[in-house]
């Protein structure tokens, strides 16, 4: 299954991972896809290290790719105190009121939160991008809009594509004019930051308003009929991010989430401000109700909101607090329902399309 | 472009379209597709009788349906009167004081507002089915739910399946246990009333919950590469509404509304509850905004919301005021950017479909 971008990025398939575990991002890559490593959850530089050097020891000289959250717009000087600082005192109240509500324990003493993100402030990316441009990555994303040239340019120079996530034509506009060189449309459906329209008709529309940049589909792919689906579509590959969270590789630090997204229905999402301040598909739990339009004092703008919940997910997270636990995800949670390896989901896809494309031959007359 | 469903239909491809337009039905069935008319717009059964008898002089005898707007439960003795009594006065004020605010004139005298829509109701929806099954419609489809029992044991006593809209697996499961022949999965992205999965998520889900039914995709389906897709979900065929709007056999009784259409983006739709009370996707005016969260009193449910604004919807149209001007449509407006014949969009469809095959093939090293 490939593409003429997957053979140029040394991939067997054109099939991308977004994940936030190492062990994910390198099995895929193994398994002949491309794994792309989230870096918003590292706060420190030598985490992140850490986890590229693994990267390193474990991808058998397969490709791979890290995704940084890195705004274009530069704010001069502005610390995480100066952002805190920022933050109404109802909004800190409702939040002590709904986790009391709960019953939520507090960190155990010493613990910081493991979801603190931090990863959107420039310094931070920047920590992160010194730090990736010292590894052999075949690929540079960024989640928030273009990167700034200069990111774009050091990472020219090296050599690395860079991949930024659109969710609108006009939006990959932009990054065209930018210099990116890959997008990736990120359908409604998808889990984590998504607009309004769906991968159906947002695919289509960016591969055509980016021509001839190539386009990966994101958002609703899970099954080899949706990656058909997908590269039907125009797309030079799929990207794929929720598939991957209940693979035996990932590691979501708390078993009731498993459980949770292996039980969960493709309805079971919700486009909500509540995790970061933009709307992003995640698990629908009392938390994400009661920042519902009519409830409490309603979600900050980004950053502000990711900085106020970032403590309470954390205890929420730790001690497992079922009603409240969620996760970014999208609607195929709703046929995520069983743990399997990283190869099996692979095997999977590949099989499934070659399946999806045998009947497609067949209703055209030609199989 | 056959399926199992097509061929059983005795239609030269899987290609199925709903449309308020007997031209456009019967333009569709000729180019070997197959029209469904939708009957919901008749108020009256000459009427319906009248354009019945016109499909079956233009369709050369092709498969053509009827598409109908039947709840499942009854509400026995209650006359359009009695709904009229419901809508609370501050609700009819709202509306007199936006069409004032946008100087909406009067509709001529003596006419009346041919957006009342009342195909809703079970007397009206009775009416038009004892017309129906005077002509050999092949497929009978409904847009709310499952029709009552009697009517489906109707239809099959006289060899017509039957076909209804579902937004999601569970809504799916419960047409199949009514004894549905085929189910419509309406996705997120199409326009009318849709629910909140989409067709990417859908399609592969409705298939699994009702096998061995046959399921026809709808929902942002427009190009050969669209429909390529949808097939290549599990569907047996597709089911398109938009791309018709822009036609050059329909009618939309005004040149200011199809301008509209074909300058609107995928993103200038709004899934609102402003034209009948139940979320249903339409182009985003001045007036969906005016019935968002937070603006007035908020939509009433139906069939209330449906009445309230039936002759604001016919003043606004006969006026053509360009800021409330709007109709149901679906994201693919946003691709919709020119006026076509019926068949010229068949054979776009088409060829774009054997286009898109090709480039899978070759993906997949096959082609
Ligand atoms: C748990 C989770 C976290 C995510 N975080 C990020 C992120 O930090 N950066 C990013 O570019 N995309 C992020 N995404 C989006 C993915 O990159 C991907 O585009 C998306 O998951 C694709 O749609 P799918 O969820 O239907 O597979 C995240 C997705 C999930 C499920
Ligand atoms: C103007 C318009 C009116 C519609 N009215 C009905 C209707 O009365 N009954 C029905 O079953 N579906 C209705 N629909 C939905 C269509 O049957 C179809 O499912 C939908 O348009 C498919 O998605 P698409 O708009 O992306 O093509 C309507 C759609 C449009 C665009």
């Amino acid at each position: 299954m490939q593409t003429e971008l997957s053979r140029q990025l040394g991939a067997e398939h054109a099939l991308f991972g977004f994940t936030p575990f190492p062990a994910v991002a390198a099995a895929l890559s193994r398994a002949g896809g491309f794994g792309v490593l989230g870096a918003v959850r590292y706060g420190r530089a030598d985490e992140l290290r850490r986890d590229l050097d693994w990267m390193e020891a474990h991808t058998e000289g397969r490709p791979y790719g890290l995704d940084v959250v890195m705004p274009a717009k530069k704010v001069e000087g502005v610390t995480e105190e100066d952002v805190e600082a920022m933050i109404p005192e109802g909004h800190r109240q409702y939040v002590s009121e709904l986790l009391a509500a709960y019953d939520v324990p507090e960190l155990p003493e010493g613990e910081r939160g493991g979801w603190r993100i931090t990863g959107w402030m420039e310094s931070v990316a920047r920590g992160q991008l010194d730090v990736a441009f010292d590894y052999p990555v075949k690929l540079l994303a960024n989640a928030l809009g273009s990167p700034p040239a200069d990111v774009i340019e050091r990472a020219h120079r090296q050599g690395i594509p860079v991949a930024a996530l659109a969710g609108s034509p006009r939006h990959a506009q932009r990054h065209k004019e930018a210099g990116i060189d890959i997008v990736v449309a990120q359908g409604y459906e998808a889990g984590g930051h998504t607009g309004e329209i769906a991968t159906m008709v947002l695919t289509p529309e960016v591969v055509r308003a980016v021509d001839p940049l190539p386009v990966l589909a994101a958002g609703g792919i899970g099954s080899g009929e949706q990656l058909a689906a997908a590269l039907a579509l125009g797309a030079q590959g799929a990207w794929l991010g929720s598939v991957w969270l209940t693979t035996t590789e990932a590691d979501l630090g708390s078993r009731a989430l498993t459980r949770k997204l292996l039980a969960a229905g493709a309805g079971d999402t919700v486009r909500s401000r509540a995790l970061t301040g933009k709307p992003a598909r995640q698990l629908r739990t009392a938390w994400t109700d009661a920042w519902e339009p009519g409830e409490g004092p309603g979600p900050l703008p980004m950053p502000l909101q990711g900085l106020l919940v970032a403590e309470a997910n954390s205890r929420i997270q730790r001690h497992e607090v079922e009603p409240l636990l969620g996760t970014p995800v999208g609607q195929i949670v709703g046929s995520m329902n069983s743990e399997r390896s990283v190869q099996a989901v692979v095997d999977d896809l590949t099989r499934g399309f070659d399946r999806a494309l045998s009947r497609l031959n067949r209703i055209a007359g030609t199989g």
